[in-house]
């Protein structure tokens, strides 16, 4: 076992143990990877406090020998993975098994309770690998600067292709392509082209509808390279931008720097949510501004930590963190930017390098 | 509200019945679409005896009033969007209401309970609009025929582009951009293309590992139209396939004919599993073949019915399915051939079209 797996499985015991826990059982896949390096799409894994299982199906056998090693690996035969893992751990003793109400379904909690017997004692615990995972280190930092850099290119390409007749389909293809092509493994999400009032809906999904003129585009990508993900948003105007547009594009602008400058570890990640929205609330924007200022990105597209109002969680340094507000305004169009960012204890060290201001094609 | 949907409403209020339920709580993103053509990726749906309620989210908001024309939105604001579902269920009376637990986390089911009160009546049914879900519609097999054509073109253009010195992250990129270049929306899954022992994972991703000469290619791919998706996978030799690989494909490839010339509605899936499978068993070759004969297509990649081992479920006229025995030899390769096929009361009607004979690039 890599000695970066020995370190993290050092950090969930040391977590689990303060949980009031001395087993976790982890149903979730990026956190099965951060801790076992297994990237099936079928397993679940038992951190005991000395040794590690997966439990998977035969689907998966080679895999979990080649990607997981170090942990033992049980292939299951039928029935609901979760009968296996309860026969498992009856047969244990002083089993304080933490497992994430979150992401156990209520079928698979009724299996492993009836399963595991009156000997486990369960633990309730949402997060705990998450918190951990919130922090980068420094490989885990390189290898989202380089999904940055292609999702960079892959944006500042693309936006040389909008022009009226192209489609939001079109684009979105070029975008999967030329992301690809530079190494990427996969896109964090499917790419969002929205065009026009589509640009509206903060999660458009694109469409064959053709860009027209003096339309609003949000262009909404990222980039899946070594398995960590980029995420970032640019919006242009296809033609001259009225008075109103430009306005809203100034705010939003504004407001995602005011959320850069906010960022320092220490900080909470509610005050970076006020500063962006301060600053639309300020302009009129406030109702229009209808999402949070960011997430952290990883292995995941959407994880720990949240910048949502009010939220306490302080920033920590080595948090990757997207910082995008935006307006939407129906039957118009909305704008949105949005960068990466590593908290530092000096401030946010900007991953995302495509320009910022207002274009217009 | 479209004729298709209210129709579909009263299958559902018809198996609630039969459930000893009246109300359902959908939590599946692919049958709350089903059921009121809202395609936002955070929402539950309350499907009550005379209404239809979606809850969502401000990011939804307009979207929900574009796409689920007929059902009313409540727009939840912070917390978990289960608590203000329990507090609408607690001002009504002699609810009885279904949930499926396999979609329910053990975290929201507690908030539920709690919020919905003692009134409240639940009644835990799995499955109930997957099974409805099965049994496709003549619209919903032409755009899977549309999404299977266009999944047929891109395989036979990809396996043109297969030579020693092409990266499989190479031909996943061209995969991708040519399925969108024909229309598809995007692909039902990250297309696996796994070359030489890579092959033998029956869920590889791609890497940017080079394709070698004598190896096996398998490539699994499938596109999203309109919503509904498709699913094929064809396997080549870069070479002068040796007398194994010759022995093994041909042994694939009878079993997929063995299952397709099982499928017929009223047959049980097992039994389509147990004609390829039998083949594949009376050749030595049972143990390479590690996962189930196929599943059902359509909103989803992978949904009802499944052909496994021992199934006891009966095909149906209008199940769209995958046939796709394999065999996986570690450290040498894998082989598996995929169609999708429209059970009819004759049989199988097959939508993908490339040739399934071995291939020597």
């Amino acid at each position: 076992m890599e000695a970066m797996m020995v370190d993290r499985l050092k950090r969930v015991r040391l977590a689990l143990e303060a949980a009031g826990a001395n087993t976790l059982l982890e149903t979730h896949p990026a956190n099965i990877y951060y801790l076992s390096g297994f990237t099936g799409d079928s397993g679940m894994l038992l951190v005991e406090p000395s040794s590690v299982t997966l439990f998977t199906d035969g689907r998966f056998t080679i895999q979990a020998r080649e990607e997981a090693a170090g942990v033992r690996t049980h292939i299951h035969r039928g029935g609901p993975l979760v009968a296996s893992i309860g026969a498992y751990m009856r047969r244990k003793s002083r089993l304080r098994a933490a497992i994430s109400p979150s992401r156990l379904s209520l079928a698979d909690w009724t299996v492993l309770k009836k399963g595991g017997g009156k000997g486990v004692r369960w633990v309730a615990v949402d997060g705990l690998v998450d918190r951990l995972r919130a922090v980068k280190d420094r490989s885990e930092i390189d290898r989202i600067r380089d999904a940055a850099r292609i999702g960079s290119e892959v944006m500042e390409e693309t936006i040389r292709l909008v022009r009226p007749g192209v489609s939001e389909l079109d684009l979105a293809a070029e975008i999967g392509y030329r992301m690809r092509r530079k190494g990427a493994s996969g896109e964090s999400f499917e790419a969002i082209v929205a065009a026009g009032p589509r640009s509206a809906l903060p999660h458009a999904r694109p469409t064959a509808r053709q860009i027209g003129r003096n339309e609003l585009v949000v262009l909404d990508l990222g980039a899946i390279l070594r398995r960590y993900c980029s995420d970032l948003t640019r919006t242009v105007y296809v033609g001259r931008a009225p008075l109103r547009v430009r306005r809203w594009y100034r705010a939003v602008l504004e407001a995602q720097t005011a959320a850069r400058d906010a960022v320092r570890a220490g900080v909470t990640t509610g005050a970076v949510d006020a500063a962006a929205r301060g600053i639309l609330q300020r302009k009129g924007l406030g109702r229009y501004f209808v999402h949070s200022t960011g997430h952290g990105i990883g292995l995941e597209i959407h994880e720990d930590p949240r910048l949502a109002r009010g939220q306490k969680v302080l920033l920590e340094t080595g948090n990757v963190i997207t910082l995008e507000p935006g307006v939407y305004i129906e039957g118009v169009g909305g704008i949105r930017i949005e960068d990466d960012a590593v908290v530092t204890p000096r401030g946010a060290e900007i991953l995302t390098t495509a320009p910022r201001e207002l274009l217009e094609i």
